[in-house]
């Protein structure tokens, strides 16, 4: 089977880094970026990261709409997206990889780290105050590949776990509590010490982390958002910091992206922030996965890890 | 049952903080300190963390004899120790807590969470090298409750494992390698970019963490030690930092503890020195799990924790 044309799009990332694993793997692939495409119906396959609004429209021959993430919603915020199958990547990869920063950054802060890591740094053997795991209750909200996969994580450290997701789990997790929808979040809340945020970006989960969620949470709260930036709101965080009814955040992800100079996230005491690493992929796994999808497209079967534009997810 | 005549018995450490929660368990127990221990034909348990050399032996109606910790070397030691059982603290919440801090200190390190900590303090937004924990191999050397929780945990987080101990196992851990006795070492030395240290500390097993062992592992290792200090050859660490061999150490437990001053393991910055905090039980657990393998030898039952003092654990 000849190689498709393959154009990869993006209005906020230079897509060139890909260009090697697909040549790689498809030898004489005709592979297009976004600026220069050329002849828009030679283009079967566009692998995306927040595409120009408009630009897959202009590809008459689409089959298929590859994100090289996670998430699909820079995808889905175009509103001329053509109704073709779109795909988010699915790599165990990149699951171990979020799965390791989410229990670093449960561990680093409810085992006191920084102020070990400062002792260390300056000769000081002083013990901090030292509470066991299973005392502590770590809430993940959003039980998809990643959630889950971090879930069992932390049950396995030996921590308290419960989940929230919109839908009930046909599938209960062991040692994990669930809830779900509007009506459990007051009491999946109520209960979470650490809060991660693993929720797709929809609409009705854009600022899900803002007043009222803190406000639910218990005092010394600790959130960590691995979500997307727009899940939190800024200016709601800092004052739920500033109050001392939260206690820390860790944010992989944030609004602009890189986080500017001046922002006040920067150089605060009780914010980490890292420059979205939690999870990536190789440009080998997702020119192989993208390879592979289009010829399940082609062929009439259900590509890997096509999501539902209804939900958004 | 009338509750025995308990001894708390320290050369290093100040035991009087267990006396509230014996006298909760058992009101009017009759608990005595070091220092002031009167009748010793009085006493039936002795309850230890380095007990004075010879002080065991002092006490002709000894019945059984407590370790505090997960340990029983600094009791082992004394080389005038009565035939009684001794047994460790066998307690869910050390091992959670310990599994914490070794994920934590493996993670850590792997995915270079001091270069992000320091660029979120200095207001930088900088990717450093993503490795996946798929390619990167840790190597638990001791499979006894610890380093098998410790191991479960990595595996769920996505590490590659393997295990090395002075026995075969009988029961293989799932998607752990292992390895064990002398004519395994080299082999599971070659292949660990982490070691962890999780041994009881024997005549055999102290300075594990030396040259040798060094030597055997790759370029770049990252070593972790939560067992005893005297595993450690701290010249050796001090020598593989400086040469490059080894990128780095994470120890919670030195030689002298307090660690001094004016060690050089302080401020060196490929060493992070943590005060024995990776694994503490409560005094609660500690004062209810000795008066129950107290009635256990009194009932002629095996108590919880025994260890062979052949073995040594």
């Amino acid at each position: 089977m000849k190689p498709p044309c393959v154009a990869l799009v993006s209005g906020v990332i230079d897509m060139r880094f890909l260009m090697p694993a697909f040549e790689t793997i498809a030898p004489g692939i005709d592979v297009r970026i976004t600026d220069v495409l050329g002849e828009r119906d030679k283009i079967e396959l566009a692998v995306c990261w927040a595409p120009p609004q408009g630009l897959l429209a202009s590809m008459p021959n689409l089959r298929l709409i590859q994100s090289i993430g996670a998430g699909v919603d820079h995808i889905l915020k175009d509103s001329t997206l053509p109704p073709k199958p779109v795909c988010r990547i699915v790599d165990p990869d990149m699951t171990a990889g979020m799965t390791a920063y989410v229990c670093w950054a449960v561990i680093n802060r409810q085992r006191r780290f920084p102020a070990y890591c400062a002792h260390s740094a300056a000769g000081v053997w002083q013990e901090e105050a030292i509470e066991s795991p299973s005392g502590h209750c770590v809430g993940i909200a959003g039980l998809g590949r990643l959630g889950t996969a971090v879930a069992r994580a932390l049950v396995a450290i030996g921590y308290r776990v419960q989940g929230w997701s919109r839908q009930p789990k046909t599938d209960p997790l062991p040692g994990v509590t669930h809830f779900h929808g509007k009506a459990g979040l007051e009491d999946f809340l109520a209960r979470t010490d650490t809060l991660v945020c693993l929720l797709p970006l929809t609409e009705e989960t854009t600022g899900f982390l803002g007043r009222e969620t803190f406000r639910q949470l218990p005092p010394g709260a600790h959130v960590i958002n691995v979500g997307r930036g727009a899940h939190l709101v800024e200016r709601d965080l800092l004052d739920a910091l500033a109050s001392g009814h939260l206690s820390g955040a860790t944010l992989d992800t944030t609004a602009v992206e890189p986080l500017p100079q001046t922002h006040p996230f920067w150089r605060h005491q009780q914010i980490l922030v890292t420059p979205h690493i939690a999870s990536r992929t190789s440009p080998a796994t997702i020119a192989r996965q993208t390879l592979d999808n289009y010829r399940h497209v082609c062929a009439g079967r259900i590509p890997s890890g096509q999501i539902d534009p209804r939900h958004g997810y």
